[in-house]
């Protein structure tokens, strides 16, 4: 489909910015753009060297858009999606509103871009650690049917936005100042600190983060028999998510050639040298779309996998994977 | 037996400060007490009330001594255990060296403290992830024989000593002031990142700390059939150590069983009231001595149970538990 005419919601968050970094950093030719924020009104952006003015959304907004990305919350992108679907425009939304909809591909474009032109105006994008964690293992899938995942994440601050970002910045400047810690985004101190909580507690005492990666990872490997635990983890890290992993598989597989597999995996690097001591870190793997796979071994209480993965949170985990939808939408 | 005389060697590290610390707090009565450090001879301490003056090591260091614990390395301690075995003093020893000699027990009291007695001049004390682990599960163990364990540990600087602790509060002060991160200690920049690796690597892709939990559980619950597999990563905190554990268990249990369990642990505080947001953080377990233990939840890949624990690394996880140990040893 011709796509000319973008729109951007939520444009000023840390997801609407660096979406509108990956569109410039892909040339992405765009005809007509339009940048929509809550609080930002009036205010002017840059984009492939001309200026835009962030605009308040109303049922208009959509009526001469292609697609609109958007990077608000589940509450606020349900109260524009009316407005949207009035229009021609097909909606790319990163919130999990519509991840779970049966009319809704779910879509990470290295396991099932196929999937994205089964759509009826909108296109969901992943949780953050579910695009990072099967990016990472995808190829152990292939290479024989993953039956159960056991994943601890370590989750940095920018899940929370911009104001999780500044939070940290804020609690190592007070640290070091000898201050006061102030908490406002998060239950506890994140600095020198760590949170088993991200999202609210169902019944069964899991997290809404941690549902996700069991929910949405049966979608989209088309897979609902995976068996899938995990423990969500808010760590003092900037904006790289990371996650240790345990995988099953139907059969027992030879731990060098996951790792060949992998090491050709789309979208991933293999950073798997303990002799050099290299393996991935969240540092490394910040502001950049790969996601870097490394201690990859035996699982030695059974016969599956470990491994480590590190993935930025803001780009592979978001903006990245919506824009990659957005380009094959395109054509 | 009677211990009126004790000596402490590697006094002025972070374990063995603690140590002194411990010892004072329980009102552990010592009529002469001996520190020992390599850097710092000659150095005045205060413990209750007195001043002691830091020695170097010697053979006849430890001859009129009862006990000695030490806090150094494998390395150090391993160069000076025949002096100690010269004398009448029974060595409780917080490093790796002897923790798997068969003549060695190793021991976490709330456990296997009838062990203490078979000693022959050394009692090791496990590592510390190790002893949070087991004290926290220890519950489970009780209801069911646990059959595998599978941990991914999020462990504090303070594991590297005071040196870890000064390289992350030194990388605060750097970002804080905008100045170059600088790295000593670790072998990556520890603020706003992770490290998944403490210790050297072995054939099968594991560290020395990931295969301590497996050999030292082993020992510690008397069943070398139990199965562990374990992922070890740094973490920028300050001292405590947390772990997300899953744990498999010959019986299926009810959740609320092993919560109860849990909850009447000896050396366990149970904060798992997931209604009100309550569950440990490292924060929480810092400069006391339980381990704090919550989240606890079946986990729905299985029949068995996951949770979250939090201990401080150099008391419960070191200091304290040696000090328990010659509490037991004096009767």
């Amino acid at each position: 489909m011709k796509i000319n005419n973008i729109g951007i919601i939520g444009a000023t968050g840390a997801v609407g910015k660096e979406i509108l970094k990956v569109l410039e950093e892909r040339n992405f030719e765009v005809d007509n753009l339009k940048v929509f924020g809550n609080k930002s009104k009036g205010k002017p952006i840059q984009f492939m060297g001309k200026e835009y003015i962030i605009e308040n959304v109303d049922e208009h907004s959509f009526k001469d858009l292609d697609v609109v990305i958007s990077a608000v919350s589940s509450g606020v992108i349900k109260e524009i999606v009316p407005y949207i679907q009035k229009s021609r425009a097909v909606l790319i939304d990163n919130s999990s509103a519509f991840r779970l909809r049966e009319d809704v591909p779910l879509v990470v474009p290295e396991i099932n871009k196929g999937e994205i032109f089964n759509h009826n105006g909108i296109i969901a994008n992943p949780n953050c650690t579910t695009i990072i964690t099967l990016v990472g293992i995808n190829g152990i899938n292939k290479l024989s049917k993953i039956t159960r995942i056991l994943a601890s994440t370590y989750q940095a601050v920018s899940g929370a936005g911009i104001e999780g970002i500044t939070e940290l910045e804020s609690q190592i400047n007070a640290f070091s100042n000898n201050d006061k810690l102030v908490k406002k985004v998060f239950s506890h101190e994140i600095l020198n600190n760590l949170i088993p909580q991200i999202g609210d507690f169902d019944d069964m005492g899991y997290t809404e983060e941690e549902m996700k990666l069991l929910n949405e990872t049966r979608k989209i490997l088309n897979n609902p028999e995976i068996k899938i635990s995990c423990t969500s983890v808010r760590v003092p890290v900037m904006r790289s998510h990371s996650v240790s992993v345990t995988v099953e598989t139907e059969k027992v597989l030879n731990i060098q050639d996951v790792r060949n597999e992998i090491s050709k995996s789309e979208g991933v690097k293999l950073i798997d040298d303990i002799e050099r001591q290299k393996y991935p870190t969240p540092k490394m793997s910040t502001d950049q779309d790969l996601v870097l796979v490394g201690r990859i071994r035996r699982d030695i209480s059974t016969e599956g996998i470990n491994l480590w993965c590190c993935g930025d949170q803001i780009r592979k985990g978001a903006s990245t994977n919506a824009v990659q939808i957005a380009e094959i939408l395109r054509g």
